[in-house]
């Protein structure tokens, strides 16, 4: 085909021009900046517009620059339409960026520091930061909504000295930061599945769960030691990357004939089993897989739990449940150390980069399952 | 009114008669030797019949004449019609008596021995029971069916060594025998929950339920040292027993009331929740009056849990479900010398006694919630 540059030349003119014109406009209008972020439009849309960009106004806030961010199997839920998510959403909770601007308390972070932001805002002061349980941190908050949303290009923490976490300025480099961002939420999601099912060296587990939650739990599965890693899922180039991360043995059989599997490799059930997804039947196959008296940890958001779910299976069993929404804050230096050190790596958690504009791609690409997450790039 | 013995005397002599030529029949048409039992005839039905005696067949039986047994909560799921009993069972998992004759292996004791029988039949020697968790027992059984059922005159226990706890002879009183039945269940069913839920000296906890297990639930947290026990139920004449085994405050409100009156004395929920009923709204207040972090021990067997059964209210507050069926026979030696040192007293949780003939009345008295638990004596 003939270039004809004619046609293409004006156009681009054109959308120079506009930009140009709407920044500058925006400026004028009022004391407020403008920045693209994502929005939620409702059930299977997402869109990427100009919104305000959030400024200090309190002591204790700072803004962040994002340079690195991602879509979470939990802006799913919204995306499908299975969450009440007001249409106009700011959306995104695993911010990784440079801190543009901070409020007169904050002492832990500057501008100009990198940082990582875990997925629930926490205080770091009250009864339950105190403890490690930030997630249930009594002055917590969540970045979409007024903070502005992980998935822009800038985002705002009301409580910086007890959510951010500084990255030494020596260690940011992009591939570092690809590295480093999955510990925002999915490293730490899948650290807490192995810890709240008491992994530790030497023992067998089973890891419920091929996203990047489940992953994840391989990996912090395989980094405390566990001699024996059974990763059970759907998809297998996602049971290949687990084999990747430390998965010992993978099954790709569904229901019954995995659980038969599963007790078959382990003489009768895991001690440790770690739930990855949060369904009704995921639950039930965690049960089913538990040795009588073992422990199962549990950080898939639970989901359609209607009737089906067994909980007399753990009962008659006596297998502990343990988990829930994971204290990102607790963990994540630890892990940061481990990650710095060379001795972690969850970016091939990562299968697709976009752009911030191209976020919707990325939205569509993880909901039909092509990806298993999708990191962008603001 | 005249006394006219007339009457009754032929009447007597009769009764007298059958009861004489039946025995004298059964023994002369077999070998078999019959005994008086309850059988579930179905949907709030209960009778008391002729049955054969059980007898020790192999070398690790042992057959035991039941001299105190109980009626369970749990036996009202099959009077109750939720479960698939088959009508003409024998039913009752709650014996104590004297043996009354023994295989050749068994050793732990013998014919006149006084003994308990733990609600689940253990061999005492497979992983599970060595690892005290007797109710995974791989060749576990049930004291009913074949085995005759604990609610009659006799029943036979298979595996005599790993199951049966012998009372020793000095302690032997019928006063001393109500105070350690409850031993066989309900006693140490709540002290699971209380174990389970980790509570421990200087605990607040909360208890819910004000059936048999919920008061033994108080009075095994009240021998662990608990502080506060608050006892929530729905029951004031039970709530009264309840605060004479150790609870030091008590809630009759019901659902959100009750809720809000927990968090309000425990300044926002414990740390420590004994669940001891299995319903889907006690369950559900479990979870909504548990701290952050804090442990539910859940012993009630879970029944109809549905879509309101809120998994979610544990998991966003990461709160541990512990717990399921006893492993009675794990504390029944803690809890017997304890009962025998006359520091453990549960037999308050037996508010009627009656005879084996009259057990269908006890049946319809708990089923009504007229009584706690009933007492049996064949």
């Amino acid at each position: 085909m003939v270039y004809t540059p004619r046609i293409h030349i004006p156009l681009r003119f054109l959308a120079c021009l506009l930009y140009v014109s709407r920044s500058y406009i925006y400026e004028l209008e009022s004391d407020s900046v403008y920045m693209r972020a994502t929005i939620f439009e409702g059930e299977g849309e997402i869109s990427v517009k100009d919104v305000e960009k959030p400024a200090v106004e309190h002591p204790e806030d700072a803004v962040i620059r994002v340079t690195h961010t991602c879509v979470c199997g939990s802006d799913l839920w919204h995306y499908r339409g299975h969450s009440d998510m007001g249409k106009g959403s700011r959306i995104g909770h695993e911010p990784a960026g440079i801190v543009e601007e901070v409020g007169d308390q904050v002492t832990s972070v500057e501008a100009g520091d990198t940082v990582l932001g875990p997925f629930s805002i926490s205080c770091g002061e009250c009864e339950f930061c105190r403890k490690g349980l930030y997630t249930s941190c009594e002055n917590g908050d969540s970045w979409s909504g007024e903070n502005g949303g992980a998935q822009g290009e800038y985002v705002k923490c009301p409580t910086a000295d007890g959510t951010l976490v500084k990255v030494p300025d020596e260690h940011v480099t992009d591939e570092m930061m690809e590295r480093l961002l999955p510990l925002t939420d999915v490293m730490c999601t899948g650290h807490h599945a192995a810890v709240s099912a008491k992994v530790s060296a030497g023992d067998t587990c089973i890891v419920i769960g091929d996203g990047a939650v489940g992953l994840c739990a391989v990996l912090a599965a395989q980094r405390l030691g566990a001699q024996e890693i059974i990763a059970i899922g759907h998809h297998e180039e996602r049971l290949e990357i687990a084999r990747s991360l430390g998965a010992t043995e993978t099954i790709s059989k569904r229901g019954k004939q995995a659980v038969e599997r599963a007790l078959d490799i382990t003489n009768g059930g895991s001690n440790h089993v770690l739930e990855c997804v949060g369904g009704e039947s995921s639950m039930n196959m965690a049960a089913q897989v538990a040795r009588p008296g073992g422990t199962v940890g549990y950080v898939g958001v639970p989901y359609g739990l209607g009737e089906g779910f067994d909980l007399f299976s753990y009962f008659g069993k006596n297998i502990e449940l343990r988990g829930g929404v994971a204290p990102v804050r607790k963990y994540i230096d630890e892990l940061t150390e481990d990650v710095l050190n060379g001795n972690l790596d969850p970016s091939p958690v990562f299968t697709e980069t976009v752009e911030l504009e191209d976020i919707p791609r990325g939205y569509e690409a993880m909901d039909e399952r092509e990806e298993v997450k999708v990191l962008v790039k603001p």
